[in-house]
C-alpha cells in the first residue's frame, strides 16, 4: 500500500479509502470536527502499515533512508520535538552524570538543559567578537586545542555553526582537533540544514567530520516548524543509548503531519533542490548589486569576513545582516519601519543591526521588496555623534566569570532573591540572558562580581532585554 | 488585529496579508513548497503579534485561558511534546534529585523517563488486576494510604486515570490521603481529557483536586497528534519551576499549527462538546443494545466494574473493551479479521481482548460498523477447551521484585549483556516491558529472580511482544 510513495501521499491514500478509525487521534478524520479538520486528514497514529518512529522497520525508516541519502551521514533521525531535542539527546549520549564538557558560550539554552538535566560541569569557549557587526565569530581549532589542553577531562566539544547571524567555524580543523584526542565534537548546525546540499552553499559539518549535527529543517528549508534531524557519524557516540535518549526527549505520540512535512522536504530538495539554490545565488547577487550604494546602512556579508580568516569554501547566502550602526537609527527601529511602512517582517532586530533570513523559497519578489526599501529608508538615516564603539551587551558577554559550582548543583538547590546591585559575591541560581543573541551573561553556579553587574545594569540602561532579572531589579541566588 | 480570533484565524488572516517574512520558517509560506504546501500557511514563529509559549502575553495567553476556563483548573498550560512532556515536567517540577516518589507500576514509561532524568527513588504501587479482562484495575485510596505509611518520605504521588483501557481511579480519594500527608498527588490522565466536560463523561481529575493534571488532547478529542495540556490546581507546586521544565522540555519553536490546532479544539468543545457528548452516550447506549446478545464475544464495561467497587459517579464511553477470552479466537486475530475483512482499524489488541476508542467524533455509522461486524464475527467463534486462567503476562506484570539500586545509578552504570535464562541474581540494567500494555516487568535496578525469568520465558513463548529482550534472548544487566 505505501511502497514507493512518499509519506505524504501513503497518508493521504489511507485518508482516502474506507478504513474506519477506532484508534487515536480523537479527531477521527472527522470533516465535522472543527476549523482546521483539514489537518486531521493524514494525522494519524502508529497503526498497521505506518510503522513506529523509535523502532522504524518500514515506511518510516524509508523516510529517514530518504533523507540520510541527501545529507550523506552514517545515521539520520526525524524528530518532532525541534533541534532542541536533538542536541539534548546528543549531549547526553555523548557523556554520563558528572562528565565535563566544553561547550561555545553562545550556545543554544538547549545545551545549557542537558547540563543540568545530565548534570555535567560546564568548561566554556568564549569566542571573539566582530566588532564592525557586534555579533560573535566563529570558533577556531587553535583556541579549542589550547583549551582542551588545558580541560583534558572534557568528554565533548559542543560547537554552534553556523550561528544564528551565519558566521561559520572551521569545523574540519575543530574536528582535527577533537578526535586527535578521543573526544566527541557535536556541531549545532541548526541554521544550516540547507549546508551541503548545493555548491553555492557551505559544505556542512556532516563532511567536515563531526560525529553528531543538529538539523533545525524548518529554519533555513521548506519543512513544517519543530522539525529536526539528528544526524550521526562514526562510532564515538553509542547509538543504542542515543535512540534512548530521542525516545525519552519526544512524545511517545510523534505526530505524522511533522514527520510527514520532513520526508516531503526532502522529496522537494531532491527534485528541486539543486535549481532553487541556484537561483538564490542569483537572487542574492543581484541584491548586493541593489544595495552596494547604500550610504548608511551596510549589509554584512558575515560568513565572507569569517571566510577569510579560517579560509573556508563558500558562505551562507540566507543571513543577510543589515546594519545601522553609527547612525541615529537603532536596529529596533529599523524593524519597526521596515514592518509598518513595507509590510516587511524581520527574523531578529539588535541593537545596531536586523536580520534577514532568506532561503531558496524566496522567490525575486521577495529580495526585491527588501532592496527596494532599504534604499528608501538609507536616505533618511544620518549619521550618528553617539560613541560608536558603546555596546553594553557586548563586553557583558564577554566578561568570563568564575564557576563556584556545577550548573546542576546551583539550578536544584535552595534559591533566595536578592537586587542585582547587592548581589557581589553571590552565586547565581540561574540564568541571566541578553537576547538576542539569547546567550548567557551569567549561568547558574557563576560567581558574580561587580563588573558584571554593572555590564548589566548598563544592558538594561540602554533597554537592552535582560531575561533573568526581574522588572523590580531582582535575581535568584544559591540561598547562603 | 488578533482580539477575539481564534489562533487559527489569525494566524490565517495574517498568511492572507501582504507581509512578507524574511524569518523563519523556512518555507516561506511560498505555495510552491511541494505537496505540503497548504500545511505551511499558518506556520510561523514568534513574529510581532503571535507571542511566545513560554512568555505569553498575548494571543497565546488568551488561547490557554479559553482551555483554562473550560477545564477549570487554576492555571492550564498548552504543550507541543505531547502528554510525555507534561508527565515529564509535572515530576521534575514536584521533586528534586535524590527525592522518593511512588507510582503505580501502570504508569507510561515518560514517568520512569522523569525519574531516571531527575535521580528520584521510586517506590512502585502494583494495581490489581480485573480477571474478567485481564487488565489493570484503578488505584484504591486505602492502598496508596498503606504505601504512604510504609514510606512516609515519598514527596509525589503518581497514578494513571483513567488507564488505557478505561479504568478509572479514586482521585478524591486519593487527594485526600495524599494532601492529608502534605504530599503532591500528579494524574496523568492523559487518556481522559474530556472528562468534567458533560454531564454523561466522569468528571476527573481536576475537580477530584489532583495538584497536576496531564491531558493528552489528541487522544480523545478534535486535536492534532502531539498537543496535550498540563493543568495545575493550589500551590503545592512551585509554577515557576513548572514552567522552568517545561521550556527545557519541549522545542523552542514550539509548531504554530498545533498550538492552533488546540485553540480550535477549545472553540470547537465550546460550541458543539455538551451536544457531540450527548449524541455520544446514545450511540453507546445503541451499540450496547446490538451487541447484547452476542454469545461468545464480551463488550467490557470496564468503568461500570470500577463504578461499582470505588463508588464513581460515571463513566468513560469512550473506551470499548472487546473480549475474546475463553474463546478459540486471540484479541491480535480478532484485530485481523476486522482490519481485513471489514476495514476497521483497532487501537490496541491484547493477548484476550481488542480496544476500541470512540469520541464525540464518532458519528453513527461507525458505532454501527463495529457493531454489525461484532455481530458477524461472533457466529464464527467457538469456546475453547483451554484452561481460559492461563495468561502469562498478568502473573508477570505483578511479580514484584527487590530494587537493588535506584533507576538513574543503573541506567548510567557499565551495562553488560547476559543470556535471560542466566540472569538470575543479576540486577537489571533496562526496562523488560510487556507491550500491550507497555508496563514493565522489570525495571532498572531491580533483582532478577528465577520466577520472573520463567514468567518472562512463558510471555515469549505464548508469543506475546516484550520488549527489553533480544530475539536471541538477550537482556542487559548492571555489570558485576
Amino acid at each position: 500500500m505505501t511502497a514507493g510513495k512518499s509519506l505524504y501521499q501513503a497518508l493521504s491514500d489511507y485518508a482516502a479509502s474506507d478504513f474506519y478509525p477506532y484508534h487515536m487521534p480523537g479527531h477521527k478524520r472527522n470533516p465535522a470536527g472543527g476549523e482546521m479538520a483539514d489537518y486531521h486528514k493524514i494525522d494519524v497514529t502508529e497503526i498497521d502499515g505506518f510503522d513506529n518512529l523509535y523502532h522504524a522497520k518500514g515506511i518510516l525508516k524509508e523516510a529517514q533512508l530518504r533523507a540520510n541519502r541527501l545529507y550523506g551521514a552514517d545515521e539520520t533521525f526525524f524528530m518532532v520535538n525541534g533541534g532542541s531535542c536533538g542536541v539534548m539527546a546528543a549531549v547526553m549520549a555523548a557523556t554520563e552524570p558528572m562528565d565535563e564538557i566544553l561547550i561555545a558560550r553562545n550556545c543554544h539554552k538547549s545545551i545549557y538543559n542537558a547540563a543540568i538535566l545530565q548534570g555535567l560541569i560546564v568548561r566554556y569557549y568564549y569566542p571573539k567578537m566582530i566588532s564592525d557587526y557586534d555579533i560573535c565569530d566563529g570558533a577556531s581549532a587553535d583556541e579549542i586545542s589550547v583549551l582542551l589542553d588545558s580541560y583534558p577531562e572534557v568528554k565533548a566539544v559542543v560547537i554552534t555553526s553556523p550561528t544564528y547571524e551565519g558566521v561559520l567555524s572551521d569545523i574540519p580543523g575543530i574536528a582535527a582537533v577533537v578526535h586527535g584526542r578521543g573526544k566527541i565534537l557535536i556541531v549545532d548546525e541548526a541554521h544550516g540544514s540547507h549546508f551541503g546540499l548545493s555548491s553555492h552553499l557551505p559544505q556542512g559539518a556532516i563532511a567536515g567530520g563531526a560525529d553528531l549535527v543538529i538539523h533545525s529543517l524548518h529554519k533555513t528549508l521548506p519543512a513544517m516548524t519543530q522539525t529536526a534531524l539528528l544526524h550521526v557519524n562514526g562510532d564515538r557516540v553509542d547509538r543504542e543509548k542515543l535512540r534512548g535518549y530521542l525516545c525519552m526527549l519526544q512524545s511517545s505520540s510523534p505526530s505524522y503531519v511533522l514527520m510527514a512535512s520532513m520526508d516531503s522536504c526532502m522529496k522537494f530538495l531532491e527534485e528541486q533542490g539543486q535549481e532553487r539554490f541556484a537561483a538564490m545565488r542569483g537572487h542574492y547577487e543581484s541584491f548586493c548589486e541593489k544595495t552596494v550604494s547604500l550610504a548608511h546602512i551596510h549589509i554584512g556579508k558575515m560568513t565572507n569576513l569569517s571566510q577569510k580568516k579560517h579560509e573556508l569554501k563558500g558562505w551562507d547566502l540566507g543571513k543577510i545582516v543589515i546594519s545601522v550602526k553609527g547612525t541615529n537609527m537603532s536596529g529596533k527601529e529599523l524593524a519597526d519601519i521596515l514592518r509598518e511602512d513595507y509590510h516587511l517582517e524581520m527574523e531578529m532586530a539588535a541593537q545596531t543591526y536586523v536580520l534577514a533570513i532568506m532561503t531558496l523559497m524566496d522567490e525575486a519578489t521577495g529580495w526585491q521588496r527588501l532592496a527596494d526599501a532599504l534604499c528608501e529608508i538609507d536616505g533618511r538615516i544620518e549619521e550618528s555623534t553617539d560613541d560608536a564603539g558603546s555596546v553594553p551587551g557586548k563586553s557583558a558577554l564577554n566578561r568570563q566569570l568564575k564557576s563556584r559550582m556545577p550548573l546542576a548543583r546551583a539550578f536544584h538547590g535552595e534559591w533566595e532573591t536578592v537586587p542585582l546591585q547587592q548581589a557581589a559575591g553571590r552565586v547565581a541560581a540561574g540564568f541571566i540572558n541578553l537576547y538576542p543573541p539569547g546567550s548567557p551573561i551569567v549561568a547558574p553556579g557563576e560567581l558574580l562580581d561587580e563588573v558584571v553587574i554593572r555590564q548589566i545594569e548598563e544592558c538594561r540602561g540602554a533597554g537592552l532585554n535582560i531575561q533573568g532579572v526581574s522588572e523590580s531589579g531582582e535575581i535568584t541566588v544559591v540561598a547562603s
